[in-house]
């Protein structure tokens, strides 16, 4: 039985466990991961999984890497003016999530912000406190609050029908016919009238 | 053990154990509902169900009935015209989801498809082909599976926001307010330029 105090060797550890972890939950979904899967990949005892994160849920949350980080992302998104706004945002997701190749993290973080509280606060979290409000407040818009909550659901609702059911002819189009199609009305919920 | 061949009785069995199912998935969700709470309740014993259903995803996708007949309802939003159909195919998502009090088969559907793929292919067919392709076909719009596409993702970004990960302030507006907000862009995507 492994050793659970702190010892030399605790960060590469977890590192260890992350890693594995974050490929799982992306290659196979948060179901089908399981605690004792990602200790036999990181070669620890699952207790020592439990031990360092507490929960699947909490091991879950650790390990999704949201793909673009939000302190250097948003600042381009603004960047070129308030007219072009919705489309570099759009562009950002939709660019990230297929470079990702589809099977990514986002994709397990949305099916897991189904299903378990903690997963849909972190995405929450991400997606309106880290990316949208910072983006219109640096736009000057009002109801930022609001403006936050419909251009996720337009994200979300995009990610869902392209990523996740698949939905054709979304899912198969170019990622420029996609940004041509849903910028506009993210244009409308970041700068428009209400 | 129960018989499980055809006898007097099957029909009002399985109908008794559909009640029980549909009950607990809308209460409980997708993944707290098991096959043998579903037997406990509906009094048989849970090799029954298996035998009715085959599996609990195809228990689920028996169970989980859509709150509205979509071939009642797509003419009335068409009958008032292009103009207001998307603010009337708003208004029936909302009103309906709103009036199932949040814990409904719908919530419970949108959680099952983002993991169980026969779910999500019962949802799109419902939400594609029952509701959103007559309405396009009745309404004269040209690529039609285009725009069911992006109105399935608005309505789903919609109800993901609202409805399953409590967005505020959306998940809090009275339904009026909601449906002011989201109707212009679903009104593009029926009927407008894309």
């Amino acid at each position: 039985m492994a050793k659970i105090g702190r010892r030399p060797g605790e960060t590469a550890t977890k590192e260890s466990i992350l890693d594995a972890a974050t490929r799982q939950f992306g290659a196979h979904g948060y179901d089908a991961t399981t605690i004792r899967s990602v200790a036999a990949e990181a070669g620890v005892d699952p207790a020592l999984v439990l031990h360092f994160f507490g929960s699947k849920i909490e091991l879950f949350v650790s390990a999704v890497r949201w793909p673009f980080d939000p302190a250097a992302e948003v600042p381009r998104v603004i960047g070129g003016g308030d007219r072009g706004s919705g489309r570099r945002l759009v562009d950002l997701f939709v660019s990230t999530w297929d470079a990702e190749d589809r099977r990514n993290p986002i994709v397990a973080l949305l099916q897991a912000a189904m299903n378990q509280e903690p997963a849909g606060r972190h995405l929450r979290d991400v997606v309106e406190r880290e990316i949208l409000v910072p983006l219109l407040t640096a736009l000057g818009s009002d109801r930022i609050e609001l403006r936050a909550n419909l251009v996720a659901s337009q994200l979300l609702g995009l990610g869902v029908a392209r990523y996740v059911l698949g939905f054709e002819p979304i899912a198969s189009l170019p990622a420029e016919a996609v940004i041509d199609l849903v910028s506009p009305s993210v244009q409308r919920s970041l700068t428009g009238q209400l």
